[in-house]
């Protein structure tokens, strides 16, 4: 009607080329669009100004010297939109104007508020994290700044929709959100990958969302300890980068020691991000897909174990499109042993972060792994135990745990005997929480019979109730602590009961007493305690009997641990000389000053342990060192 | 219109309370209600008399003098009840009135009749015996007098709903009867626990009801025997004890000697359980949630297996929010062994009960378990076998059975060599059923033989094909069990062809015949006949050879076996006696009179097997005693 | 109207019986049918001609003299279809007519077009191949001509829907097509089992299909190579029992050789076999039902493995109702150890099939199978590798593959250390497609490390990246590979660092080397290389050291494994030679020429050993025999 507005002007008239997807709210009545003959009819002509806006050129607008063929373009006046959506329009006919792009402009919605929007059509922009095939549609699990949802889109039974969009791409969702059996999701009528401006504005966005929403709490450890001090921050970054990673819908696979700082180390941890996924991901079984923990029973990282664990992740991507896991190895992982394993998993997208207290070997293990924390790099060592350094990983986890856990750091001390200062605050902190040292004593002790009794279990529920983290019973943790401490006690004191006789002594040229005990021969097989163990109780006897320094070898048919107290070995430098000594006796093996285990070939023994003791025999005498845990 | 009605009586008028609950069916009218106002409006006020019951005043209703505000309490009378549930009240002034509190009443359903009431809003009374939290609804399994339904019910994604209302609380479901997937269940509107009295009443009715449905059948053992009379009424007990079980919805986890008595006892009880459970639950899975069969590798309760078992069990309540099972231990569990397993459940919810026929310590064990059946303590032996018993058992908990099992009790007696005298009538009860002695034979044999390949996999299918349980082809019966049993004699053969020229023998002083195998060295490892099946062979074969009073040793690294016929062997008291004399020697076992196996530490194995033939030669010849089967 | 256009005739007037399940479609207006009231009312009387049918009479139609009462029959003439289905009749009445029966005509629908049929009422005519019992509905997944389809039928929760059809049951499915969660599937209304004469059509028609569908492409062998040549025929025959097996629903388990050759051999057989099931297959998680991977440890199939895999398909079957599957043993399988295993499966419906390169057992093997594929058996040898022929079987069973498995008959040349002329044309292929020989060395050594660090797993990703079959990221491929080979590397270094020196040799009358290695005592146990493999590197350096005749004995306290270069041995012959010089040894094992494995008992060895050597020593030179892979 009004095709003189614009002439009157000094300026070009706007004549809007509107993009494919705008739809109603890109229409304003009285501006021009380009517009396509997408129909010819007996009273006027339909157009076209987008796919899915259409309109009636009637035919008392159409100049009657004018005629229109399907696919003629034109410019168009929107007249009106009726109340029914339909649309008219007049013709103009401009010498010179200005086109103008119009994007199809949406409001982009939030993920956190789609239990308020059920049945609403809504617009996403946000990252792919998962792509998971069905029998029936296709489910893109996309995340934005406020959480992930999964988005349906369907072809055909099992067949993969939209196939060129993957894990990782940036994308805008069109569709409608529904509740299916109870979960929210998006049944997408369109995805699309984001265009370069728009997909680093997003990749920007997302990227400061997930900043602020990694960003650990401020707080201070449990106890006020330099030497924790030190370790914080380093602790505070492998909490954000688990933050991350669980943000970014990446599953989390923690292998840790089946020991008692292992438990008390990977259980507080696991619990922590079990509250972080559960209060960051909209899917109910999202802690399921994303959280795994599984005991090693070899004292390192094995490759039998990283080929199944590569194996599993595999199959899980493969199967329910899921990225490869972070790999987070607790009271394990810092040592040369470590490395094959690392190496086998260099060679996919899987990030390895590892907390340990075990004696360290950087160079070997750093440049294999994302972060690492280990007390020996900051000239601490194992008395920091890594059950102390996870609880405080835990807390910048999940700070809403905090004083559950209280107990837990002086279970984990006196599980691997650590001798530190700050053990008698952690008492403390402990007998404010209810917990007197023996009893503490009897959960360490309940641990450790409880992971030889599952072996490759993790035993969620059963360890829970065991070291009283989570929901659980008070008296039933009572009651269950106290039979299983003295159970491990009484299966002790049957393997010492035939052990302890058949311990050869010897006293040294240092002074030193030298036990030796025959574990293939002397003490029952395959059952608790482990020859480790086994050796460490011997020892620890002996060291109270005598109170003088002491070193026990307990050897088995290829393998002997090594105790000492008070005397300094140098282990590593020992199997070195014995593989000079001994070509062809196969030595290998570890440990620090007063621990260590070594492997030989079975019919060298006799060769190998005479060698040893003489070595040991010339060994420093000093004081201040004391037995640390054996694995 | 009738506010002098009750003035003219000469007793108070009733105004009822109405329960929040209440509905139209609690109204009558020209009945007085305590009514609230709710709404003021121009013509009128809308009053309420409980949560689902409101109607309007109206002003011509309403005295001139009187103005009401929202919140104010008021007598009214119920005037009319139109055709579209519209109620219509009057005021009334009563000076002087009694109060009565009016419940909601309600028609309680059975949910036996649920699949004729599809579509129908009804209301269920009773015990929650699982809540499942799914990622969508939770569901609220609850049992009435006549089965148990699923109950969903829905506040959040993966968010639980009603989180006071837990497994064992009693509840009024208020819910439409639907069918998903075929399967019926509540979609409940309302879950509210009862409260004290009506519990106590549902209470009962639900006990009165579980106590009629677990009462086992009035039967007659299968054959005539005054032994096997003695056991019945405890076999009753445990019958009425696992159809409880089932009734309440709590599962069940059975244990058994992975041997051909162990099958033999375990394979009816799974087959009648699952047919009881099948007439007793809505739900068509229930039989794979509440039934499991394993396989014993030891002949205890591990404390590994035990474990194992309760954290499968904590993580099934964790995740499905199950009850705690009941342990069923099958031709095991009667050992001073197997209490700290049992010692270890104690802390949970777990009944135990027991049905074996090895040499019992009912002192050790009685104590902590809820039944025991044994026939040594009613004066009688290992004659009676676990299998005997339980096919007896098998018949009480479900007596469509019957004669199923007519064969099982000769197998199980041929399988652990019963000298039991009615052994004749179970032969002659099988014969009937078309099996002969030799065919019986070669069915234990194969059970023996496949138990040993099946390792820990119960391997039900196969196991019913061999022992013809349950719905099984009968030709490849007859040929499978010809097959397997002939493959185990080859397989005995061959193992006898390797040890028996190494056998060593002597006479004792007692004039036994005494044998001893080195099986470490002699016999093959790992391969079927294991070391006491393997010991036992040759053992048979020296019996039948002398026709004389036999001691048999077979021995390992670490283990004895021992069997002896006609010799009396206080093994016990070996055990005793070897620990005094060789106290780093680490003797434990066990066993009875003729039959038993001990352990030591590898080193001390000469001066062990040297003594312990010593204390054999000494053993009194009685020429009743003959070899039981070992384990 | 017109009931005199049949009386002018010379021929009996026909009148139609139809069918109870005829629709309209068998009906034509001025055709007689029989009929039977069903109602009579005060304007006429209704009359059925089928379950489907009926229709009115009117009383101005029906003779003034007759009435009818409900159940009556009589004849009537078809007046009118109206247009919204009404049927009207008119009364005839002949004195004589010829009876024609009717059956019930419809549409057969194909399966293969049902995704454009959703909505719509179908009839299908198939084989059941699966009948599945769900919580609600039963499952019938039908097979016709052009694929299968899964059919639902529900009659309450749980309970089995037409209890007397069975698998391979020909049915005719009367239902509509839906879409569930994706999938197509028909909810039926009716299944019946079809009668003899259409049954055996249809089988016929079935038959045809499946044959034709079965039918591998015609396919030169990927090089000229007439031993190739001689085995394709019989690799054809194989393809298509496959392909049938596939098309007839049965489930395909697949046992191979845990080594490199096995992997070479398995995986393009999975990889073809999965994409003739995803092309054949309705369901889309069919591939994951009907085909699964497994490496056997042991070189031969242990009866432990056929009893875990027939309880697996007897669990599958009840549980899911799937045929039994289909053994495919791969590299595994052709000898006399083998039957044992076989024999059990014979009492099931288990086809096998066997294509292997190891010396074989014909007669014993060849009766209990239904393929067995080995060079042996065309006068070829070992040097016709697995892995070869396997390229070859995948390539007929899934021609797409092609020229994607280039590299791989190459590698498991390499892996089994062929001899064969035509290496040379399968390096030069490979090297065409990218691969040196040196890299190709380095994947059949990371293959095998992978099978030891798998165990039992078949790890198919991990296995698909080593082989780069599938879909492979071509860097990882290639990093993943050298790192592992040489990790595998560094592990026979240390293995052999400690065994060389350990290896004793002797000068023996025929001139040949031999060497001994005590494996318990001078290699380290449960590490990679594994004992066999051990003995073979010893064993080839010995052959590069002396450029002489070689013979390697590595013995561990049970068992010896043996090599040779250069000298014939007859293993059978010893082994039956040792067994009567020493009874009580218990020697078995087995061979052939240049490789083989014996086992006797532990404490016989020195003897075992000693006549070994001597009988070694007298063995034939003969310069042409390399050594073959050992197990």
């Amino acid at each position: 009607m009004t095709d003189s507005d614009a002439d009157g002007s000094d300026e070009r008239p706007v004549v809007y080329e509107l993009a494919d997807e705008c739809t109603e709210t890109a229409l304003e009545t009285g501006e021009y669009y380009h517009a396509t003959v997408n129909g010819v009819v007996e009273y006027g002509v339909f157009v076209d100004l987008s796919d899915a806006l259409s309109g009636l050129l009637h035919e008392s607008e159409i100049p009657e010297d004018e005629s229109y063929d399907v696919g003629d373009e034109l410019v168009v006046e929107l007249v009106e939109i009726r109340e029914n959506g339909d649309l008219s329009f007049s013709t103009v006919d401009f010498e010179e104007f200005e086109t103008v792009e119009r994007e199809f402009e949406y409001d982009v919605a939030d993920v956190e508020n789609f239990d308020e929007r059920v049945g609403d059509d809504v617009h996403v922009e946000g990252e792919v994290v998962q792509v998971k095939q069905t029998g029936g549609p296709t489910i893109f699990h996309v995340r934005d700044e406020t959480g992930t949802v999964p988005c349906t889109a369907f072809v055909e039974a099992g067949v993969r929709a939209y196939p060129d969009i993957e894990v990782d791409d940036l994308v805008h969702v069109d569709g409608e959100v529904e509740r299916r059996e109870g979960s929210l999701q998006v049944e997408a009528q369109n995805i699309e990958v984001l265009k370069d401006g728009q997909a680093e504005d997003l990749r920007a966005r997302l990227e400061a969302a997930t900043e602020a929403r990694a960003e650990p709490p401020e707080l201070d450890p449990l106890i006020d300890w330099p030497a924790m001090e030190e370790l914080y921050p380093e602790l505070r970054e492998v909490a954000r980068f688990l933050r991350r990673t669980v943000l970014e819908g990446r599953p989390i696979r923690m292998r840790h020691h089946a020991d008692g700082d292992g438990m008390c180390a990977s259980v507080p941890v696991q619990l922590a991000l079990e509250k972080f996924i559960d209060a960051t991901h909209e899917d109910p079984d999202a802690t399921r897909h994303l959280l795994r923990r599984l005991p090693s029973k070899a004292p390192y990282y094995e490759m039998e174990d990283a080929t199944r664990d590569l194996n599993f992740s595999l199959e899980d991507q493969a199967r329910h499109g899921q990225k490869l896991p972070l790999l987070l190895m607790l009271d394990n992982g810092s040592t040369e042993e470590d490395t094959p394993a690392y190496r086998t998993l260099s060679h996919y997208d899987i990030p390895i972060v590892v907390v340990d207290h075990h004696h360290p070997d950087p160079e070997a293990v750093e440049p294999l792994v994302d972060a690492h924390v280990n007390p020996y790099t900051h000239g601490e060592d194992y008395r920091i135990t890594t059950g102390m350094m996870c609880v405080e990983l835990a807390r910048l986890v999940a700070p809403e745990l905090d004083d559950e856990l209280d107990h837990v750091p002086a279970v984990a001390g006196l599980a691997d005997r650590s001798k530190a200062d700050a053990m008698s605050d952690y008492l403390e902190l402990a007998r404010e929480a209810g917990y007197d040292e023996e009893f503490l004593q009897q959960i360490s002790e309940a641990l450790d019979y409880e992971a030889f009794m599952l072996r490759y279990d993790a035993g969620r529920e059963l360890i829970n109730d065991v070291l009283n983290v989570g929901d659980v019973d008070e008296t039933r943790h009572r009651e269950l602590v106290e039979f299983l401490a003295d159970r491990a006690d009484q299966d002790v004191e049957e393997q010492l009961d035939a052990a302890m006789s058949h311990v050869e002594s010897e006293r040294v040229a240092s002074g030193a007493n030298l036990y030796k005990i025959d574990l293939e021969n002397y003490a029952h097989r395959f059952t608790y305690p482990a020859p480790g163990k086994t050796t460490g109780e011997i020892h620890d006897r002996k060291v109270v009997e005598t109170g003088e320094p002491v070193i026990t070898i307990g050897y088995g048919p290829d393998f002997a641990v090594l105790r000492s107290d008070g005397v300094r070995l140098d282990i590593p430098k020992m199997v070195s000389d014995l593989n000079d000594e001994f070509p062809g006796a196969g030595v290998s093996g570890g440990g620090h000053l007063v621990v260590g285990s070594i492997r030989f070939v079975k019919g060298m023994r006799e060769e190998v342990l005479d060698a040893l003791v003489e070595k040991m025999a010339d060994a420093e005498i000093d004081e201040e060192l004391h037995s640390a845990p054996t694995r």
